[in-house]
């Protein structure tokens, strides 16, 4: 085979197995907005059945063939990033399907679907003790995984690194080290001014509906394509990407003002995932890299855009328009009640500077159980304790505590570190764009959004998952993962903005 | 490979193959409730690959072994009617696969998914003009289909035959004959009692989510179960079966106290596809035949209990529920007003009695086409007129007349006479059934359906596909089709029971 041919078929294979993600996708959304309580069973053969499917390709002796011939290929084979992307990606599935069991694929798949319903159930009724099993179940599951991977690694640095790509755990250990004793650093200087912020301004009666219809237009605001997303109604904010041109958004109902920032996090993921060039959809290698640098562009427009007071002079009218009862309350006194840092026990309701702690107690917990120092029959202790010393507060009940997360249940294990990571990349990312365009932050309260949206599409989205992670970031911004860009912006923000 | 291998392998293959429906049937279901309008074109390639792999397998050598083991086995050679039943689905699908080019399928399916959304925007514009180079689109399609299936036999017949195994159409044309003379002479008869019946009562302000929950509520009277049914929000009465515990229920919300019926006619629908037995499940034969038999089960639960006064007994009390300002209205009055017969240019909404007639206007112009006799460019003249013909009336734009049905536009073309043939099955049904419970009027005044829900069970749906209509038909009936028994249950209805 030429080098020409192999590509193309590489392509070819690439994409299909993209179909199966496509139809993968669509189930698991399914899940939560159209599967009947008893056709579960049924739908967990369906989803097992096209599972095998798409690992039999893979498993194909003709794979092999193209994989062998693409391992034989050099960076000056390729065309270009993308095609250079599909080497990287066709390989990297390739081994993971060669390298774990496929009935320990497809056990994993049909777990996590009951599992999610499980978790549903136990948070109805706010019992750790029903959901404890399934976590057990999950993470002997994820150990098993990793364990086909790489038997010679630390099960756990195996398993951050098939969410985020050339991570270690050591390395994230010691950036997260770091990012503490700044985070702390702040938190102590402006503790006394937050205590003080009057947050009864936000008590105001609402509606779902109003929240709901509230946020939606403020992340259109953000020039986001609805046209591209359709907005979900279930339990638990998420993203889930069907197609290149087709992102599923689902926010809680369960807060209040935190729902605008949850659909601004979700709309970030999905403009991330619809962004990608025709290019890269055509090499099927669209929806955008995994872990880190998805939650980073989520947390990019929940954050950096979605929480700066330049952002509020165009989204206050919005909310002035849903709650005219609001009219009295100057800008200046909503923005800061939003604002107010407060630690807490709710991860998702986190304000912005507290949030980044509130991950890396789930990455401990994790790294400590694939350790072997914990049992998961624990956890719910472990979960209260480390709050305890984190925040001085205690969950008042599963719910409030270890229940809060959907996490685990779908398979998401060696993950949370992801979103405090996901802010570092954000602050590297921030730290390059503004070198282009110092006035971005005037250009947001003018509601023009072109430069930043195009400056995110150039160096980031439009590649799809053809750059590895580590690789785009030292593209874009010249340096390796540090958490002090991030730092930077938090004491811009905290320390000299808001005062 | 013995008889034995033979089936194990032959419902192997026809599993796989529901599985492929069930993610085409997600799909379906997914163009309305969550699909972007700018995911559509990736949409159609994910569709249109598993469709190929779909047909793959059944053209595959392995197949082609299988069915032509099937072929020598005879009647002797197998376990049961679900053997049978498997043998002959997986070599009509078989057929079909060799006979049927792959690419005009892919094409077909395709086409339809652009069509539907096509129809949608028609109806918005209200313009026949745009909808029109579609079913032109459509019916040459379905010709080149009908062509490829069989090119010698008249090209309508292959189409209804696809629809209604076994049913040609000059054996449909004779007993509709039959069937128009007999409701005509109905309706002469109780013309001018039903002109006079006062309808004003169901003039109530409303809302559709009443309407949808009254309609909800009403449909689960019936005990119908939940557990196994997503209600959706679509635009158009649909049942879509994604698994075999799995059925999509739609409502049209424009309607008014109509919502009710198309509820229960949905339902019918979704029970005959939720009621397969685990054998015809673990055979692949889930959900329950095509065509006839499956309107038939709908709209016996729409008309043949829904419209019956004694079912009213229990069902008005829950519309008064919702709506406590008719708490005056006595159930006669109310129940007439929704029972009245009048002539009417939409099929959805028409009465019981004139329904069956609408259905075969589509037929008669499907019929026409199909034999060169008129032009798509003509279609809203020609409906048009044969409104004016059959009922005095003409629509007063295309929204109200041929732009009123999906069907073309989802591909279901020699499909309409099914909803009349769906009222004859129903009333050959009712005749066997009423053999064995006399007392199902009764049964139904208190709430009881075990007895009716048990006896179609038992006769029709624990089948699933496994029996062909005709034969299934003979067996419980003991008779051939014939329009008799619906029009004796017309008569009785209508010329007695409503007197």
């Amino acid at each position: 085979m030429t080098d020409q041919k192999t590509m193309a078929r590489a392509i070819e294979i690439l994409k299909e197995q993209r179909y199966y993600d496509s139809i993968q996708g669509l189930m698991g959304w399914d899940l939560w907005e159209g599967l009947s309580e008893k056709g579960q069973p049924y739908r967990q053969e369906v989803s097992g059945y096209f599972t095998r499917q798409a690992l039999d390709q893979l498993k194909s002796p003709e794979t092999k063939k193209v994989v062998d011939a693409l391992r034989e290929m050099g960076p000056g084979d390729f065309a270009d990033v993308y095609e250079q992307g599909v080497a990287h990606a066709l390989i990297d599935r390739y081994q993971n399907a060669v390298q774990v069991p496929e009935e320990l694929q497809v056990e994993l798949r049909n777990y996590t679907g009951r599992a999610q319903m499980a978790w549903r159930d136990a948070l109805d009724h706010n019992s750790f003790e029903e959901y404890q099993p399934w976590i057990e179940g999950l993470f002997q599951l994820k150990r098993r995984v990793a364990e086909a991977i790489d038997p010679n690694r630390p099960t756990f640095d195996v398993l951050c690194d098939t969410t985020d790509e050339g991570i270690d755990t050591a390395q994230v250990g010691a950036i997260f080290a770091n990012l503490k004793t700044g985070i702390m650093e702040i938190l102590d200087a402006i503790r006394e001014q937050h205590q003080a912020i009057d947050t009864s301004v936000l008590d105001v009666e609402y509606t779902h509906q109003q929240i709901r219809d509230t946020a939606y237009e403020i992340n259109l605001l953000t020039d986001f394509d609805g046209a591209c997303a359709h907005d979900s109604h279930v339990l638990h904010g998420m993203c889930t990407g069907v197609g290149p041109r087709d992102s599923r958004i689902a926010i809680s109902y369960k807060g209040t003002w935190g729902g605008i920032f949850t659909m601004l996090h979700e709309g970030g993921h999905g403009r991330y995932n619809y962004s990608s060039s025709q290019r890269a959809i055509d090499c099927g290698l669209w929806g955008g890299l995994r872990g880190s640098m998805h939650e980073g562009q989520a947390r990019f427009y929940e954050n950096i855009i979605g929480k700066s007071p330049e952002f509020w002079q165009i989204a206050y009218p919005v909310v002035l328009r849903h709650f005219p009862q609001l009219k009295q309350v100057p800008l200046e006194k909503f923005y800061m009640a939003l604002m107010k840092v407060t630690p807490s026990v709710h991860r998702i309701t986190a304000d912005e500077l507290t949030y980044s702690l509130h991950p890396i107690l789930r990455f401990e917990m994790e790294k400590d159980w694939f350790d072997g120092k914990t049992k998961t029959k624990d956890f719910q202790e472990i979960w209260n304790a480390k709050y305890q010393e984190a925040f001085g507060l205690m969950p008042k009940d599963a719910r409030e505590g270890v229940l809060q997360d959907i996490h685990w249940a779908s398979g998401h294990v060696g993950y949370f570190q992801s979103y405090t990571l996901g802010n570092l990349y954000g602050g590297m990312l921030l730290e390059a764009m503004e070198q282009d365009i110092p006035q971005w932050e005037q250009q947001m309260a003018k509601g023009e959004f072109s430069a930043i949206n195009g400056w995110l599409h150039e160096h980031v989205h439009q590649y799809g998952m053809a750059i590895p992670p580590q690789q785009l970031l030292r593209q874009v911004t010249g340096k390796d993962l540090t958490e002090e860009p991030f730092l930077h912006y938090l004491r811009r923000r905290y320390l000299t903005k808001l005062r």
